[in-house]
This record gives structure tokens, C-alpha cells and sequence, in this order.
């Protein structure tokens, strides 16, 4: 087994794929005539809308929890979250019998936060723009003995979100490129994992908002820049720097970064609520957006779409689209 | 093969479901542990918001158009209906090399009026309530040689309709209870086929909007009855009486029926799109509305939800949502 300190590989990927089997649901590939039409290309969108707390994010915080030992979990627990995987954490620390808290930004979506009180996690609300959330969570892991789990600077966090994009290639065959949302990395590192495993000629292309590029000046420039918190409507893409165990595999796996606007997202959010009958939030978007947008090169490509998440407001569903008339 | 006066069975189902494999999607079923909680049950959600066309519609449509000599179909058909039939319609007959003829309310929902444009049917409008679209499109049959496939009062479509509930009991197997939605009683007498043939113990259960119970009152009284048009959120429902084809079907094998108001189908189209991250029409959520809100009397039993279909303006669905807030 992997040690917390180094970087995972698609072997931490397969034990991880074993350790959530039973727990995260194997979520379904959709196509749609209309995505392909609009996009010239055959699209795969693996739809992680529909897993487990609505987002791929119980992958990684199950596999993670479930692979410390009986006495660390006995401890508990503890992260820092824009959202998704504070609800991750919550629900597997649930099913795993462990107690659970979790440092929340104070304008996190409330739907987010009403989850993740739903799934018996314990919150504690911080100023995303004024404290340091990682400082809080690591102070109050060596306080209480608890473990932290980080939402992407992990490896067994990163090596869980891979799973993923080893279920899409195992129910569709080979890809020529598989593209998924860029926020710290876990998704994006694990994508790469599997996917370069599975299909060594594949692309992998990470997809960050336009307000908020670290990932793809890292990439450029081949060390971890750090921005300010952007601000976007991917509110699962505000993250100012990638992790130290995802920059390696990225700069390492990952073929291109590019940038989606707000805009877009919103184009694509309406698409899916349109056309494909299924809601998505906006972070949930990028890759789709850059797809279907002509901003990522997959005219007569077969290539996969990491669809993240759907957990959104429903009336924000309505201003959002109602900003766009 | 029935002939077009004669009420179908269950082998009228098979041969449909023989009739439009590869053509229709055969849709997911969806289930939620939320939902199970609400409504104290064990529900399984036959998801035709996924169909083709986003409705089952297509079902009947493309297994009645498909049932045509060739003769028949080189004249095109004609139809009227409130929305998804004259998608289903345009799109059937566009697979199958048709010309169709869609007669069209003028205050249908602009998406449906597009979307059937996109099929490549030709639209003509009426006023829903002026004119009488029976009679537009008996007359324009008989003046240009073409068929008429009504939207429900006729046995392939009822036939084609029936499929879904197969579908459905074929992926889950014995239910106690099939709830279905019902305006002119297509969807439910093809379900009632189907069910009952399948699992004769199963109890077959119709919702209807409260402001449009022709349905209901048809039932207990034995005899059809005809309504005013019904003003309800749901519009694929807004019928004002049963089919001759459709009501002994409903009379002989369905166990009861039951009405729900509008503010319950908002609150089954927010909880969809919220917790299942799924897009379903007003009339959509008429079964499970009946059942998550305790209307039918699920508590206790595994139970077949029948979501009809998924097509709604999107901006539409924020006003909805605000008008309950």
C-alpha cells in the first residue's frame, strides 16, 4: 500500500477500484445525437452527476477513509471543502462508522451544506477569503488525533477519483481523448492515471475556468504557480494552486490545460438540462463546454467527458439560465 | 395484426416491443434512497424522460407508423397533439422515410414547437380552445390521402406505449404496484397490457392532474366522460376525455385512479431535478408525485413509477421553481 507522502500509480487506482465496489455506484455513459452534431465528434459523457452525493467526489473521500486502519477511523476524521467533498466525506465516513467534520467556506452553496449536515457530518464555517482552511483542518487534526483527508492533495484521494475514468474506458472501448474538469488535481491526476494505463495513446485534457488558470500556468511552466481565489461560477474549481502529489502527474500524463468562461458554462448547463435531461453544475461542466464549444480539438475524435457533478440550487438553476436570455 | 377498430392485447405488445427495438432507447430505471425514505416504499422510476425525443411518445408513434404498409406510408401522416406525440411523430416518421403533417396548439411549449420543426415535420397551428383538431386532422387525411395517428385513441399506439411497463418489469422484476400517468389513457392502457399480463397480481394505478379528472369520473361511472379543457402545469394531460380503444382497457384492468394538484407536480419536478439531477415535465411527475406524497398507497411495497418524459423550456422550469419559494 501506498504511503500518504508519495505519488500514486494505476495500481493504487485498481486497489482503490476494489475498495469502493459495492459503495459508489458505477454511474452511466450517455450519448446524445445532438452533443455529437453540435461538437463533430462521438462523445462519451461518463455522468458522475449521478453518483453517490452527486458528484465523483465519494470516490476518492471512500477510498481514502476506508484505507486507514481501524484505530484511525475510530479517531475520525476531518477536511476542508468547497462542497462536494465535504458531502464525500460525510456520507463514506457514515457508511465506514466514522465520525466526521468538515471546514466549509461560509458561502458555500447551501444545498451543499444542508447535505452534508444530512449525511451526520459536523461543520465548522470559515471566510474563504480571509482564513486558511488547510491551516484550521490540520490544527484541528493534531488536536483531536483525527485524520485529515484533503479534497485532492492525497494520494489515495487522487487514486479513488481515477476510478472514474476506468469504468468509462471499460464500458466504451478505447478513446482517442479523454477530458476532464481541472480544479487542485485529484480528478484530473486520477483521470490521467487510469486512462494512459488502460490506452497509452489516448489524450488527456484538463479543462480549468478561464478566472482561474493555475493549473494550466503550472503545467506551462513546469512548477506549482499559486492565484489568488478565483472567481467563477465553478465553485468546485476555486482552488488557488494544484496538490504536490497531482502537479507530478499531470505535468507528467496530462497532454494539454485550457480555459472554459463562465459563459460557457452556462451554454452547456443549458444543453444538458435541454437536451440531455439531466442537471449539472457548472464545475460539472468544463469538459463538456470544451468540447462542445470548439475550445478542446475533438472534431472527429471518439473522446470521453467527465461530467463531475450536478449538485447545484434549483432556483440557481433559474438565475443562471434567466442571466443568459 | 389488429386491425384499427379493434381494442389490442398483450400480444399487440410484443409485437410492438419486436417493432421498435433498435429504434427506441430502451430507458435506465432509476432509484433513490431519499425517495424510498419520502414515500416509505420501494420505487423504481422507468426514466422515459431519456427516450428518444425525450418522452415515451415516441414508443407508440414510431411502432403505429412503423405498422403501415408501404403503400400507406409513401402518403405521409398526419397528427395533432399538445407537444411530445408531434415530436415522436415528426422523428418516427423521418426514421421510417415518412412525410408528416403535425397539427400543433399555438400555445404549445416553444421547445416542443422547435423540436418538432427540427424532426422535420411540417407544422400546422389551432387554437386549443376554438377549434376542434380531430376534426383539422380528419379532414386533412382525407383530402391528402395521408393516416392519421392520433396522439392515444389507437391500438398500435396504445400497443407501443405498453412497452415501457415491460421494459420495466422485465429489469426489476414482480411489482405490487404500476403507477402511470394519464391524460387520453395511451400510456396507461398500454401499461395496464403489459402489467397485468406480466404480474397479474400487480395493482395498475393512473394519476391525473386534479383540475382535468375526465379520467377518473369515466372510471367509477363506467361511461366516458368529456370535460372542458383542463387548466393544469400539465400540459400533456390536458385532455378532456378518454379513447374509445383506451377506456375498456382502463375500465377492465386498472385498479384505480387518482388525482394530483399542481403545487405537488412542482414539488416532484424540484425534487427530481434537486436530488436525482433529472429534468422531468409537469406531466411527467404525475405518477411519482402520487407517490412520494402520499396520494397513491405505496407504503410498504416495491412500486413501478412511469416518468412519461421530460420536456420543458428551461426557463420555464426557474419560473416554476420561484413561484414556490
Amino acid at each position: 500500500m501506498i504511503s500518504t507522502t508519495s505519488i500514486p500509480d494505476y495500481s493504487d487506482v485498481l486497489a482503490a477500484a476494489a475498495r469502493i465496489k459495492g459503495a459508489a455506484h458505477e454511474t452511466p455513459v450517455l450519448t446524445s445525437t445532438t452533443a455529437d452534431a453540435l461538437s463533430g465528434a462521438n462523445l462519451f459523457f461518463k455522468a458522475e452527476n449521478f453518483q453517490r452525493i452527486g458528484a465523483f467526489k465519494f470516490r476518492g473521500a471512500y477510498n481514502a477513509i476506508a484505507a486507514l486502519s481501524d484505530d484511525e477511523r475510530a479517531r475520525g476524521v476531518v477536511t476542508y471543502s468547497s462542497g462536494n467533498h465535504a458531502q464525500a466525506v460525510a456520507l463514506a465516513s457514515r457508511l465506514l462508522g466514522c465520525a466526521a467534520t468538515i471546514i466549509m467556506p461560509s458561502d458555500a452553496p447551501a444545498v451543499k451544506m444542508a447535505a452534508t449536515k444530512g449525511y451526520g457530518g459536523t461543520i465548522r464555517t470559515y471566510d474563504r477569503y480571509k482564513e486558511n482552511r488547510e491551516a484550521i483542518g490540520t490544527a484541528l487534526a493534531e488536536e483531536k488525533g483525527m485524520t485529515l483527508i484533503p479534497p485532492y492533495d492525497h494520494p489515495q484521494v487522487i487514486a479513488g477519483q481515477g476510478t472514474a475514468a476506468k469504468e468509462l474506458l471499460e464500458t466504451v472501448g478505447t478513446l482517442d481523448m479523454l477530458i476532464a474538469p481541472l480544479g487542485g488535481g485529484g480528478l484530473l491526476g486520477g483521470t490521467a492515471l487510469a486512462a494512459k494505463a488502460i490506452n497509452p495513446s489516448i489524450s488527456v485534457i484538463g479543462v480549468e475556468p478561464e478566472a482561474g488558470n493555475d493549473g494550466q500556468q503550472s503545467f506551462r511552466s513546469g512548477k506549482i504557480v499559486e492565484i489568488a481565489v478565483p472567481k467563477t461560477l465553478a465553485d468546485g474549481a476555486m482552488t488557488t494552486h494544484l496538490g504536490q502529489h497531482n502537479f507530478p502527474i499531470i505535468s507528467d500524463l496530462v497532454d494539454d490545460i485550457v480555459t472554459v468562461g463562465d459563459r460557457d458554462l452556462v451554454r452547456a448547463m443549458a444543453f444538458f438540462l435541454e437536451r440531455l435531461k439531466i442537471v449539472v453544475e457548472p464545475t460539472g461542466c468544463l469538459a463538456a463546454a470544451a468540447a462542445l464549444f470548439g475550445i478542446a480539438p475533438v472534431k472527429g475524435k471518439r473522446v470521453g467527458i467527465i461530467i463531475s457533478g450536478g449538485n447545484i440550487d434549483i432556483t440557481r438553476i433559474g438565475e443562471l439560465i434567466a442571466s443568459q436570455a
